[in-house]
């Protein structure tokens, strides 16, 4: 059902596509969310069935809202989205493989203007206009979910690069030869540590090299996730807390990385790993401060966005409409 | 001697402020330098006498292209040049300990409006202008001398930072828990592998570590530096080659990732370990390619600068004033 505006004022829809699910809604030009949802990505080995679903979930949404003609555009966040050309290349973590024309595909179906971009450069749009991040000029955001994004934001604007790829923090190489990434092949990036996925290692290899008891280890090894490491760290597991704190460790090190680079007022994290709260911050603080030579110590700011997650991806996608 | 000019343009100094020594020259706007020279930095224990000796080694100059009238400001690339507040702070590099207020300092002593950058901003603003980088607007400069020192272009300008610190990219962590820095306490970072000293620390390494035989051994231990490891390499000494080898593979590493960060158009090396070609550029392209992700892969250009080192310092710096 969607909620009631008045007047014909125009809309935007959102969506932002993730390795696991899509979240898609209709939004209005002061952020207000007039319907939401969300489906399945993984399930959508070919990308035109997904955008299919994807019409059929949106289109009697844009019929109650007064029709196509009042919807300004679409705006989509995607790994690997390219703002110049609309199109997703080589995403390591969603089902299609190669270069997908996503904008020429969405236009053909939905009649509207689509415009792309990488998945965290939308969450960025969204903390600078509606989130943590209001007012700054320069700031980092760092998405902490499946994969680890990044939208980076300096003299009040996006860092696309030259070919509209800039931000893919989770990428870069912090530890050299260090742990593999099967999505990528390369070894040692920040994703494949400071992530869900990562975290899920880190706890396989503490509890096989690590003699301590924890209650991870009355779990079947297909449930040790992120969110189960969670639960035993909030119990007080020393083993989990432990995991927690190699994570932060090794983010921190990253994040000083990029705060040498782009010197911002703040670092924003958004996603499943902040729920850890202090006990994945503080080291995560104190290993970046450590870590930055002294004219950037005690400066920067890591916030954790305050936006829910789905309105976030939402508005964020839609706020390259307007 | 002050060479020839026509009428009376104004004219723009350039000073550029090394660990070691210090560049400065008259420059006009179209970029012909009138004059130059340099000094030691480093005998300069207070800050005073440095600007004193520059004082007066420029004046007599100044006097003959026309009196200081003539001359619209002064631009300064120092380490940890601050472009906000005209201060150096915490320079790992130079003599002078703390926050350093130099440009007012030197518009105290020559009366005229100074502009300070990081060194290695204002060798991107002279690539920019008159080099290499002439028409890219994403693009970062490398500088490896006896630092490594960067400046970023992205979206055609600059990156400052919110603080005016952004581009300390040779103190990002490449080996976390590496190789100790003697200037700043750190382990692992760019700077301690990739520059002239970090050359000199891999050949005491090296020749400690392998029993190859080299000409290296035949020196005695202080004259091992990146000229004698250049000169060996020349003379086809197998452990030399490793050396640039060695410093080839992490400085790709380095590359790959500040590639991920803003995604330029190219890299533009400057300094003296770029003398050593292909030697050190190969092994450096193969392990920035073999760290890139795919959407990354066979784009980036590694360039070296064709500037003259003493003319693109001073031509830099001199740009900041117009």
């Amino acid at each position: 059902m969607v909620k009631k505006t008045q007047g014909v004022e125009p809309l935007a829809i959102g969506i932002d596509i993730g390795g696991t699910n899509t979240k898609f809604g209709i939004v209005d030009e002061v952020g207000n969310i007039l319907f939401s949802n969300d489906m399945s990505t993984r399930v959508h080995k070919d990308v035109n069935s997904f955008i299919d679903e994807l019409y059929n979930n949106l289109h009697p949404f844009i019929e109650q809202a007064g029709g196509i003609g009042r919807i300004k555009g679409i705006g989509v966040g995607a790994p690997n989205g390219n703002y110049y050309t609309g199109t997703i290349e080589y995403a390591p973590n969603l089902p299609w493989k190669g270069i997908i024309p996503l904008g020429k595909l969405i236009e053909d179906k939905f009649k509207i203007p689509a415009i792309i971009t990488n998945d965290a450069n939308a969450a960025a749009l969204g903390e600078m206009m509606y989130g943590a991040a209001q007012g700054m000029k320069d700031f980092i955001m760092i998405t902490l979910g499946t994969g680890v994004g990044s939208g980076i934001v300096a003299n009040g604007h996006l860092i696309y690069g030259h070919d509209g790829f800039a931000g893919e923090l989770g990428h870069t190489i912090i530890i050299p030869d260090g742990r593999l990434h099967e999505g990528t092949g390369k070894k040692g990036s920040l994703e494949s540590y400071a992530s869900a996925t990562g975290v899920r290692l880190t706890a396989l290899e503490f509890l096989e090299k690590s003699p301590k008891p924890s209650l991870l280890r009355a779990l079947p090894q297909d449930s040790i996730d992120s969110k189960a490491v969670h639960d035993a760290a909030m119990e007080g597991d020393e083993l989990a807390k432990e995991i927690f704190e190699y994570t932060g460790k090794i983010l921190g090190i990253a994040l000083a990385n990029f705060v040498m680079f782009s010197s911002p007022e703040a670092i924003i994290l958004f996603g499943g790993l902040t729920k850890a709260g202090d006990m994945i911050l503080k080291p995560t603080r104190e290993s970046m401060e450590n870590t930055l030579i002294q004219v950037f110590q005690n400066k920067v700011r890591i916030l954790v966005s305050h936006l829910k997650s789905a309105d976030a991806a939402i508005l964020g996608a839609s706020a390259l409409v307007w």
